[in-house]
């Protein structure tokens, strides 16, 4: 049964969603100030890396709208538990104690192992009346990127597939142009528009000589183009490569220890870096790159940690992530033709069984175009 | 835009509908009869197999209604041209001519090549008022197997099958069970009942031994287990499958010419047969195999030609089939899941780039469950 806590807390979501692009890393937050007969009398979300956060914002709104003196009858709606520490900006449990609110409902804990729990008992020292888990399960979605990034200190890694019917990415001659139609196509510049980071392997890199840059889609306010990431075991891939030479974003290079790649200098004069990653069975250790990119520390300059990463993989590094089980979710086009015998999206997961296929907890289907989409969750967030 | 004669069309098509598997070999034929102010005054179907037609039970429920006196103000919306010749009911023109009906609106002509185009000559040639091609899509699709096993003597051949997302049907052991889930597996037992016929290989009939019948779903009003048929080239699939055993319907095994199959008295005694089917390039000739089933001549006493064929296919089967181009339609099952290597869905069909894909004149997705089903045709009816 939806209550109207669950109401208002989904309006503050949609809030929350509003900062989509632009707070990472900081999680999105939204919030809604509430009057006892159910008017809304402020909203804010987090709008700015850095910037005041979802309460401050609500707060500010509810003043400017004239309900400045009367905020001890209203209820607090925020999707993340106040902070009860001074950061960039001082700890929002103080600003609730100083309006004076007597309720607060909170979609759920904030994942710093430094902060969780500490908002809400504070609020609760001081008599404030504080509801913990409205709404939890959309919370945690709307971020789930960053409370992956804060858990596992890696990128929550979408692995992105477009295949046709009987599972083939391209003919036996490699060819690929296209498996989708324009709408699915423009959907994956959305996804690259909503990632930090877009990555892909060497093969894909000189076969289809991609720019990963967001095109096909506007970027949001405060979006900018993704960092772009390739992963170039042996260093050899030509320096010639857009992702080399285009400037259009940052291009990180993730090579083993030994390689030498030509493009070293060129791409850090262009603000792009070469990074080392340990090699494991003849492959880079695809568990260390995610470290690597989640860390941040050897990122070039300007370049924040990468919370989320869009995997566009050709099959070997598609086999490869899912075998290992790295990829945290999986986005499948799946276009309404049949090739045949060409190139099959996977190798094996050695499955022995039909019921050892890959599963996902959680999975939504939707059409794009004439294509569809199969979004799936490896787990839960 | 959708007009008034579009909507009682859609109606007269809704109400064709019902006689869906009651009627074959039969077109499904709806008709309504509608007041100059846009009252419905009678409405009818064909719903048996050699009853009156929809025109006949339309006019007798105007009748019923009181309105058999004003019959010359109505319009008479009907899906099919009504028949001018005297078959096992008197021709239907007759009766609107004789009932005086002014206006008459047509979906499509009768495909019949001695019949096509007189109902409606004759119509004209006294006057009334004939439009033709309301709706005619939709009419068209509604009678498909009837009008593709008019048009060429074949079935309208419906390709099933059932993959992963990443495109296979069974796991490299052979292990399929299950691809999908309960509400899929139930749709093809619908899918079972709407036809004439289902037809696997000897793969899968050795393999799974299917029973082929309709289980999961209720039979509808005046439907029959359809017809089974195996392929069975050598004539040496196990006497003791349930095709041949189980009496549960009529089982039809096609076979090579030289074979000698050990299950052949046993299945002309249960109420089966054994075609011979010529061969062609190592297997048995799929074209003939449909000219057979379709003609229907050595078929079992009490079983009609085919009109419509489910073919729940393997890989082998699937892929001669879509390279003949003898599939009219495919239903392709995907689930969300993924295997990696196993027994790929199709062959090679012979495309060099993806361009060469086989793609679909017209296709719709549905969700089923947690599946998704593309309904697919090769090409307009």
């Amino acid at each position: 049964m939806t209550t109207d806590d669950d109401r208002w807390m989904d309006r503050a979501l949609a809030l929350a969603a509003r900062g989509a692009g632009a707070v990472s890393p900081n999680p999105l937050v939204g919030a809604v100030v509430v009057s006892p007969g159910g008017a809304v009398w402020g909203e804010g979300w987090h709008g700015a890396w850095g910037g005041p956060h979802a309460e401050v914002w609500a707060v500010r709104d509810a003043e400017r709208n004239g309900y400045g003196d009367r905020l001890t009858e209203a209820t607090l709606y925020v999707t993340l538990e106040p902070c009860s520490h001074t950061g960039k900006t001082p700890p929002c449990t103080s600003l609730v104690l100083d309006r004076g609110f007597r309720r607060v409902v909170v979609a759920h804990e904030d994942p710093f192992p430094a902060v969780v729990g500490r908002g809400v008992r504070r609020l609760r020292a001081a008599g404030v009346d504080v509801a913990v888990g409205v709404r939890e399960r959309a919370a945690r979605r709307l971020n789930e990127a960053f409370l992956t990034h804060v858990r596992t200190g890696r990128p929550l890694v979408t692995l992105k597939t477009a295949a046709t019917l009987d599972g083939q990415v391209a003919a036996a001659s490699g060819d690929s142009r296209w498996v989708t139609g324009r709408p699915a196509r423009a959907l994956v510049h959305r996804m690259r528009a909503d990632a930090d980071a877009v990555l892909v392997g060497a093969g894909t890199a000189h076969a289809d000589d991609p720019a990963l840059t967001v095109r096909a889609a506007p970027l949001g306010p405060g979006q900018r183009q993704p960092l772009r990431v390739v992963l170039d075991r042996a260093g050899a891939l030509p320096p010639g490569l857009a992702l080399f030479t285009d400037g259009a974003a940052p291009t990180v290079a993730l090579v083993s220890d030994g390689a030498a790649p030509p493009y070293a200098d060129a791409l850090r004069r262009a603000g792009g870096a070469v990074l080392r990653v340990p090699e494991r069975g003849g492959h880079l250790d695809l568990g260390a790159a995610l470290d690597a990119l989640g860390g941040g520390a050897d990122l070039p300059n300007g370049v924040r940690p990468v919370q989320s990463l869009l995997v566009e993989a050709g099959p070997g590094l598609a086999t490869a992530l899912l075998a290992a089980d790295l990829a945290d979710r999986v986005c499948w086009f799946v276009a309404p033709k049949l090739l045949g015998a060409g190139t099959p999206a996977l190798g094996s997961l050695g499955a022995g069984r039909m019921a050892d296929a890959l599963a996902f907890e959680d999975a939504v289907w939707e059409t794009v175009g004439d294509d569809v989409l199969l979004r799936g969750y490896r787990r839960a967030v």
